[in-house]
C-alpha cells in the first residue's frame, strides 16, 4: 500500500509525517510522469507543484479553504489528493477526468480554469463573497510566474492588494512561462530570488501586498511553516516560491519548454518532423521573407511550440522574432504600431486564446486598418477540453469591421493570401490557417486578394449550390461528389473571405439554383453562413447553414459532435434530398 | 494676436520664450473650457495637460518623434499646437475635429484612440518598427495614472521595458482616473510623489524601467529640462509627472470626477435630476435590494457616472459598492468569484468597452455559469465618435454560450428580469438596459423569466411578423400601427430573449404568415435578426433583418445612419409592401 492509496481526503493528508509527505511526493511525480506519457498532459508545471501542493493541504482546510488554480497547468496533484488518485492510479480511468480542475469534479474545485492570468480575480471574488456573508474561510490563488505577464492577472493582483482582508496569492515560480519568461517583471523576479526575497524594488510590494519568499519551493517542511504563518492572516499576501519545473523528471528539468506539454509518445525534444504541415510551411515562407525584406517582425504570445516556431526559427530571426509572453492584448496592439511605423508584423496564435484580444483587434487594429497578419491557428471543431474550444474565432473576428478575415483551403491559396497580406497596407487582415493535414492542388494561386470579397466558383452546377469555407471545402467537395452519384450536379463555392458577401456571385445563383448549403468549421451563431441565410432572407431562395453548436462542448468525440451537428457526407445529403422535395 | 495665433506647426512652438510658453498655457486654458461648455468633452485631463504638451513639443519633434496619447483625453493642447487650433477658436469650426487623436486630420496623430491603456502597446511597436528599419527618432507614450489600471497598459508595459531601445513612456499623474482611482498601485504612486520619485519599492522599477520623477509636472521649465534629459536616450524610461487634473478652473480642481468630461450646460456637480430614467430605476432597485440582502454587491469599471451610480449610492452600498478602476477584465472574472461564494453580484458597465472582456465572459462567466448579473448601458445605434459606438455587443455577447442576454423594452420588463437574474442561481445573465428614454406599460410583468427564450407575442395578426428587439420593440410597434392603416394586420413579438430562438413560436408563424421582419438597434452581424433568417432558410418564410451595418460609423448623425440602414418606419413599410408582392 503506497502513502497514497490512504489519502481519500484532503483531511487524510493532515496526519501525515514528513517522511510520508515526501515519499507521497515521489508517488504523485510517478503517477503523473504515467499519465502524462501516456494520454498526453502538462508534465512540467505538474512536477514542480507537488510539494506545495501537499502542505495547502496539510495546511488549509478545503474546501472550505477555497483554492484557486490558475489556468490549472498544476492541479494534478490537486485532484490526487482530493479523493480523484483513481484516474491517476488506475490507466483505465485516465481519461475519465478532465486536466483542468472543474467543480462538476469535486467540491474541491472551484472553477472550469484552462485559460491563464485568471485566477487572482477570481479569487478576488470569492473573497469578497465570503466578506459580504460573513465567512472566515482563507482564499487562495495559486499562479505561475509565466501567467502573472497575462493583463488580466495584473488587474487581479492591483484590486486584491486593496480588499482589506483574506486573500493569499501563492506565486509559484519556476522560472518558465510555457516557453522562456518575457518582459521586464521577470527581472525583478530574479533580483527577488537572488536577494531571497529581500530586495526593496519588489513588484508585489508596490502593488501594496504583505510579501513572504520560501527559496526551497519543492521542501515540505519550508513551505508548511509559510503557509501556517498566512493561514488566517487578515490582509492580502503573496507567498512568493521558487520551485523547480519539472522536478523529478531530468529531461523535464532541461528541456523545460518541450516538457511544459507533452504528447503522449512523444519525448525526444530534438525530433524533427519531415512531413509538410501549414505549420512548417509558414516557418519556411517567412523565414525566406525574412531574409529578402528585414522589416518582417513574427510575433507569438508564449506559445511559439504549439504553433511550431521551433528554436530554429526563432535563432534566425533574432530581433525579429519577438514573444511577447502571455499578453496577447499587447500583441495585437504591439503589431499594430509595428505597421504604422515601417515594419511588417505577422503576429501568430491560437484560435482560443484570440478570445483575450477583442477589443484590440477592433481598436487597435481594425478601426486604424493597420495593415498587420494575423494567423489564426487551431480554429475548428474537435474533441477538445471545453477550455480550449476553436470554435468561436469565426463570430468573434468576422463581425468586427475593416477586418479582412481570410480562410484558405490548401497551401496554394494560403501561401498566396500570407504574401498579399503582407505585402499590402490597407487591411488588417486575419487568415484562419487550415487545422487540417495539408491539402494542395499543385497550382499556383495567381488570385488577387485585394479585389475583396471575391469568390471562387470552382464547379459550375445546378439547383443547389455547395459554400465550403476554409477548411471545409474538402467536406464540400465530397458532399458535391455524393450528390452528383444521385444525379444532382450542384455548383461548388470556396468563398476564401468570412469578412464580406460576394453579392454579385450570390445573386447570379439564384438564376438556377433553389438552395444553398454553407458549411463552416465553428460555431454557426454569429458565423459565416447566418449572413448567407440572411442575405437571402427576402428571396425564394433556401438556405442551409451547417456548423457547430453554440454550446462547450467538453471532450466530446470529434465524430459525435459531426453527427449532432448533422455535419457528416450522408446526413448533409439527405437534408438536401429532403429540401429539395 | 495670441500667442497661440502663431502657432502653424509644432515648430513654431520652439521659438517660443518660457513667458510665451506660459502665456499660450492660459491661452489654451481658455480655449479649452469654451469649446467644452459649449460641445462637451473631456475637461479635467484636457486642463492639466496644458504645460505638459507644450514642453514635449518645445523638445521633440513631431511627427518625425512620435507621440501616443493613451484614451486621448489629454490631446486638445495637442491638437491646437500642431495645426488644429482653429478647431478650437472658432466656435463655427467646434464640431469639424474629433475629441480625440485622429491620423485623418494630422500627420501628428498616430492613431484613432478612444479606449484606454493601449498607448505603451501602441508606441512600443512603433519603436520596434522603427528600429526594425533603421529609425531612429524618439517614440513616446502619454498614459494617466487611471489608465495604469488596465490589463493591456501592464502588458505593455512589461514588454516595452526589455525593448532594448528608445522608449518614453510619460506618466501624466493628476491622482485621479476617471472617478477615484482604485487599487493598490495607486499607493506606489503616492508613495513616489511624496518622496520626490525617491522610494526605492517603485512599480516602474520593478518592471525594468529608468526613471524620473517631476513633482510641478505644470512647469514648463522643469518639464522642458526633463524631456531634454530623456530625448534620444537608448533604452526604456518612465517619465512620472505629478500634474493638477483640471488645473485652472477652480470647480473643476475640486470636483475631479464631475469635470473629468462636461456635458454642454451642465456645470452644478450637485445638480440632482428628478426625471425617472433607466439610471434611476436601477439606482432605486439596486439601494432597495441592498437594503434587504447584504450579499448584494454592485460593481462598477471606473465609471459610475456614465451610468449614474452618484455619491449617495455608493456611500449608501459601502463595501457592497466596487468600482475596480478602469479594470473591464478583472471586474468580470471578480463577479464570478462572487457568485461562486455566496454573493450576488450586479455588473454594470458600457457597451464599448464590455468589448475589453470577451474572454471572461466565456472562461470566467459562462463556462462557470456563474450565476451574476451584468447590465450593459448604451447599446444602440447614435452619433457617437467611432471609439465609442454602442453596436458590437450584441454579436459579442450573445454568441458566448450558456449566457443568457436580456433585451427588456419597458421599466417593468427592467424590473422583473433585474429581480429574476439577481435571485437565480443557474444562469449568467446580461441585461441590455435600453438606451432611450423611460417606457412604461404601467402594469407589473409577471413572467418566469427562468422558462429560457420564451418570446411574447403581444399582437396576433397574420402575413407579416414584426420583431422587434429591445429598445426597438417601439419601432416595431410603429410599423405596425403604419401596416394597419394600409390594411396589413401584423404580428407583433417581443422577443426578450437575445440569445436563443422561441422555435416554437417561429414553427407557429409558419402557418399564417409570410415574412418576419427582425428589428434591432445594434450592428446586424453576428447579432440576432441573423439568428431568425437562418432559422428559416430551408422553409418558405421570408426574413427580413434591420439593423446597423458592420462599420464604424464616426459622429454620423442619427437620421443619416437609420435612413441608410433603412430603419425609418416609412422604408420598413415600403420594404416590406414590395417583399409582399
Amino acid at each position: 500500500m503506497t502513502v497514497l492509496d490512504k489519502i481519500n481526503s484532503p483531511k487524510d493528508v493532515k496526519a501525515l509525517s514528513t517522511e510520508e509527505m515526501n515519499t507521497l511526493s515521489g508517488e504523485i511525480r510517478e503517477l503523473i510522469i504515467n499519465k502524462v506519457n501516456t494520454i498526453s498532459g502538462h508534465m512540467g508545471p505538474n512536477l514542480g507543484f507537488v510539494e506545495p501542493t501537499i502542505a495547502l493541504h496539510y495546511v488549509f482546510n478545503s474546501p472550505e479553504d477555497k483554492f484557486v488554480f490558475d489556468v490549472s497547468h498544476q492541479c494534478y496533484a490537486h485532484k490526487m489528493l482530493t479523493g480523484r488518485r483513481e484516474y491517476y492510479q488506475n490507466p483505465e480511468k485516465y481519461l475519465e477526468i478532465s486536466g483542468y480542475t472543474n467543480p462538476n469534479e469535486s467540491e474541491h474545485d472551484m472553477f472550469i480554469v484552462g485559460h491563464t492570468s485568471t485566477s487572482v480575480s477570481l479569487a478576488t471574488g470569492l473573497a469578497k463573497g465570503r466578506d459580504v456573508r460573513g465567512g472566515k474561510e482563507n482564499i487562495i490563488a495559486i499562479i505561475g510566474d509565466g501567467s502573472l505577464s497575462g493583463g488580466e492577472a495584473f488587474e487581479g493582483l492591483d484590486n486584491a492588494a486593496v480588499l482589506g482582508s483574506n486573500i493569499i496569492i501563492i506565486v509559484n515560480d519556476n522560472e518558465m512561462s510555457i516557453a522562456v519568461n518575457q518582459g521586464g517583471l521577470y527581472d525583478n523576479l530574479k533580483l527577488l530570488r537572488e536577494t531571497n526575497g529581500k530586495a526593496e524594488c519588489n513588484y508585489f510590494k508596490s502593488l501594496g501586498f504583505d510579501y513572504y519568499y520560501v527559496e526551497n519551493g519543492n521542501n515540505v517542511e519550508d513551505l508548511i511553516k509559510v503557509f501556517e504563518e498566512v493561514k488566517d492572516i487578515d490582509h492580502p499576501v503573496v507567498v512568493h516560491l521558487h520551485t523547480l519545473k519539472g522536478k523529478g523528471l531530468k529531461e523535464a528539468e532541461e528541456y523545460k519548454e518541450f516538457y511544459h506539454w507533452i504528447n503522449a509518445g512523444c519525448t525526444d525534444p530534438n525530433a524533427k518532423s519531415t512531413t509538410e504541415t501549414y505549420a512548417s510551411l509558414t516557418r519556411e515562407y517567412l523565414i525566406k521573407k525574412y531574409e529578402q525584406d528585414k522589416t518582417l517582425v513574427v510575433v507569438n504570445p508564449a506559445t511559439p511550440g504549439a504553433v511550431d516556431l521551433n528554436q530554429e526559427f526563432r535563432d534566425k530571426l533574432g530581433k525579429n522574432y519577438v514573444d511577447v509572453g502571455i499578453a496577447e492584448e499587447h500583441a495585437m496592439a504591439f503589431i499594430s504600431g509595428i505597421a504604422k511605423n515601417g515594419g511588417k508584423p505577422v503576429l501568430t496564435l491560437l484560435s482560443s486564446f484570440v478570445q483575450r484580444t477583442y477589443d484590440q483587434i477592433s481598436q487597435d487594429l481594425a478601426l486604424n486598418n493597420s495593415p498587420a497578419t494575423v494567423l489564426v491557428n487551431w480554429g475548428g471543431i474537435y474533441g477538445a477540453d471545453a477550455t480550449h474550444l476553436g470554435l468561436f474565432d469565426i463570430p468573434l473576428i468576422s463581425n468586427i469591421p475593416n477586418v479582412v478575415y481570410l480562410a484558405p483551403t490548401c497551401k496554394e491559396e494560403y501561401l498566396k493570401m500570407l504574401d498579399w497580406s503582407i505585402g499590402q497596407k490597407e487591411h488588417t487582415v486575419f487568415i484562419r490557417v487550415p487545422f487540417a493535414p495539408l491539402s494542395s492542388t499543385g497550382k499556383e494561386d495567381n488570385t488577387d486578394y485585394s479585389v475583396l470579397n471575391k469568390y471562387q466558383l470552382t464547379e459550375k452546377g445546378e439547383t443547389v449550390a455547395i459554400i465550403g469555407l476554409g477548411s471545409y471545402y474538402q467536406k464540400a467537395k465530397e458532399v458535391k461528389e455524393k450528390l452528383q452519384k444521385i444525379g444532382i450536379v450542384p455548383t461548388l463555392i470556396n468563398p476564401r473571405y468570412i469578412t464580406g458577401l460576394d453579392k454579385e456571385l450570390l445573386e447570379e445563383l439564384k438564376l438556377s439554383h433553389k438552395l444553398v448549403i454553407t458549411l463552416e468549421e465553428g460555431c454557426l451563431a454569429g458565423g459565416f453562413g447566418e449572413k448567407i441565410a440572411s442575405y437571402y432572407g427576402s428571396s425564394d431562395m433556401k438556405v442551409i447553414n451547417y456548423g457547430a453548436e453554440k454550446a462547450f462542448p467538453d471532450r466530446i468525440p470529434l465524430q459525435t459532435q459531426l453527427e449532432k451537428y448533422h455535419l457528416t457526407t450522408e446526413l448533409i445529403v439527405k437534408d438536401i434530398q429532403e429540401a429539395l422535395k
